[in-house]
């Protein structure tokens, strides 16, 4: 059997998920398809709209054979962090292909841009430098930094080729054995909010579509019919679906009683925003509202989003620098060609793979995980609070048993 | 002007209270009546279930002529660090009476107990150290080392005589130039919880009477109008009174994003308590059944609620071993009485007043009573949270014309 990885959020799973799954198959010539997945917690420091289990289930209707866990401590980071431990855990997985969606679609412009960087690395590093010294942000100082350096030909502006750039730099910085791909993503970008496209549309637009009343019959379009089915049932068990406003309280609470010195300890604090946020904590009354009057060249609303995250789970710069890779594999869901792939890679995966959560207490990054549960289930009410909380811990992998045609 | 003082709660202001006004009156012959009163937290770890300016409000209206807030490093203690802070208050005032309810009410037999406990101190103490290892809690304890010393005319079983002790014991240790005095307290103890009086009831007793949906009616015949008031109009703006369930999921989500070592900090986490904690919090849906299932012979009810509100709070071993006494007299209200007096001694307080929380920010003390205060609020969604928080940095000491009759 020969397996194709693809890293992703599914918040929610729609259709371009879907094309891109095909065109994995179909590019790959794979017969298991590997997904690593973002727990209850987002690349952009935002709570999923549902959880981990359900996004597991939406994924296994759709085909995917294997749903794997990306810990916290690499689902919650920028683009590097955020690649490094994803494309380690299909490579622990035996997985020897990367398929991923990309605004460019050109698999020789992101080799040559990581053989770019990696050649001019000195040149590079000195001009993101420059333009962080000017007061720009992170990304708006790579971008700057590319354009510079001139003759690139990826527009590292794009946030996707941001992500897939920074997969293609850890395949190589690991020396993996991975052949990366990519396909161009149909019609919508990542932060279109209008739908141009009669099927597709980015996740972005569909939660902003859907809002906490929005009907599903909105966006039914641009999902397959399982994704419908789970978002439904989740709101008929939960009452609602997640978003940060939810846990803007917990946040405020949070950053009115930490010490500015326990502030300092949260990573992603840096050059004294302790002491912007515990000025604007106390007058915001919605999360947005906060991170407006908050945010700054330097720190975009991604990066405060991401950093408030960290406060709300209290993960601290300790528990990054000491996360340098995935100490387990974590099983979310698999179908029979998943359970068949793991039977014939299992004596030669690089790292414990773990079906039960229990098994895991006691490693480092399984208890950041288990504090970004806590958080997640904290928004509900009891006995819906002490629920979510067991079903973390108790819930078997999803284990389903034929594909759902959409 | 000749002050007297007292040392209260008034959770909520009752006839209980207002006969101990008038008492103290007559025993002192003050014509200023100061009370040093708990700010949002109480001594048994409790949240106030009205704030602090709505209980001065009652206490204005009851005829106290200044009412002074004991910060919460004093408030949220047992009986020797909470008189302590008491004291030291109603010194730096120039107050040199201090009138206190007890269920002896027999000076005597208070300035003999603290007599021998000083004089027969090394046996004393061995004693309560042979309880302690026989896994008795830190009261119980102490009850039995009094048993055993024999012929102690205080029964130190009883809540007020504990606190009486601890305030007379307090004034001699500090060697303070206050002579206290008690008064027998009135029909309930502070445990009762029926109403065996027509007129008199204990704050706990009304408290569960009320309720959250309660009718002040029920409660009427035992409280001055002012209380029924107040209560009615803090009902009325912030639609509900405090208890302890309503921080629950506060508790619980700190509980669980907290790392052992970090619980280890707070205050009161001793003997591994931390473990214990985090491992019955998960499956706790209230706050009750929380407690419940902690409590040990040597972590009792009030230990532990106390225990949790500096969970809650954040308050810190460091910050609690830093505060040796009051550092500021901070004033919630006055009449014209109160006024006058403060006029009086002004020039020889031995510790800045403070009219405006503003100026307090910085000191140790004022910033625990900020997380305090943020906790407190923390119980209402917005815009209330913030209108709440607004209130304790923006309101002036209350200013009462005259007095309310019952």
């Amino acid at each position: 059997m020969k397996a194709a990885g693809v890293i992703v959020e599914y918040n929610p799973f729609h259709n371009g998920h879907w094309h891109h799954l095909q065109e994995t198959k179909k590019k790959t010539g794979a017969d298991c398809l590997i997904a690593v997945m973002s727990g209850n917690f987002l690349q952009r420091g935002e709570p999923a709209i549902v959880s981990k289990w359900a996004r597991t289930k939406m994924a296994l209707a759709a085909g995917v054979d294997l749903v794997i866990e990306l810990p916290y401590v690499f689902a919650v980071q920028a683009a590097e962090q955020f690649a490094h431990g994803a494309v380690r855990l299909l490579d622990a997985l035996g997985c020897r292909e990367l398929c991923f969606g990309s605004e460019s679609g050109d698999i020789t412009a992101f080799l040559s841009a990581v053989e770019t960087l990696f050649q001019r690395k000195e040149e590079f590093d000195s001009l993101v430098r420059a333009g962080l010294a000017r007061g720009q942000s992170f990304p708006k100082a790579n971008a700057e930094a590319w354009r510079q350096l001139g003759s690139v030909p990826l527009d590292l502006s794009k946030p996707n080729n941001v992500l897939g750039f920074a997969y293609v730099k850890a395949i190589q910085q690991n020396k993996l054995a991975i052949v990366p791909r990519t396909i161009p993503r149909l019609a919508a970008g990542y932060h279109d909010e209008s739908f141009s496209h009669p099927s597709i549309a980015s996740a972005t637009s569909l939660r902003n579509a859907l809002g906490q009343t929005g009907q599903l019959e909105r966006i039914a379009a641009y999902i397959p019919s399982a994704t419908a089915e789970q978002l439904r049932q989740y709101r008929l068990t939960y009452g609602r679906w997640h978003d940060w406003e939810m846990y803007f309280p917990l946040l405020k609470y949070r950053l009115l009683t930490a010490t500015e010195e326990e502030l300092r300890r949260i990573a992603g604090v840096e050059e004294g925003i302790e002491y912007r946020l515990k000025q604007k904590i106390a007058g915001a009354e919605t999360f947005a509202a906060f991170i407006a009057a908050t945010k700054t060249k330097r720190y975009t609303w991604t990066r405060l989003q991401r950093l408030c995250a960290h406060v709300l789970t209290n993960f601290t710069k300790e528990e990054q620098n000491k996360a340098m890779a995935p100490t387990y594999i974590r099983l979310l869901g698999m179908n029979e060609t998943g359970r068949r792939y793991l039977q014939q890679v299992k004596k030669e995966l690089a790292l414990p793979l773990a079906a039960k959560a229990a098994k895991l207490n006691g490693d480092p990054l399984y208890e950041q995980e288990k504090k970004a549960t806590a958080v997640y289930a904290a928004a509900f009410p009891e006995p819906l609070y002490s629920a979510a909380l067991k079903e973390e811990y108790a819930t078997a992998p999803i284990y389903s048993s034929g594909i759902e045609r959409k």
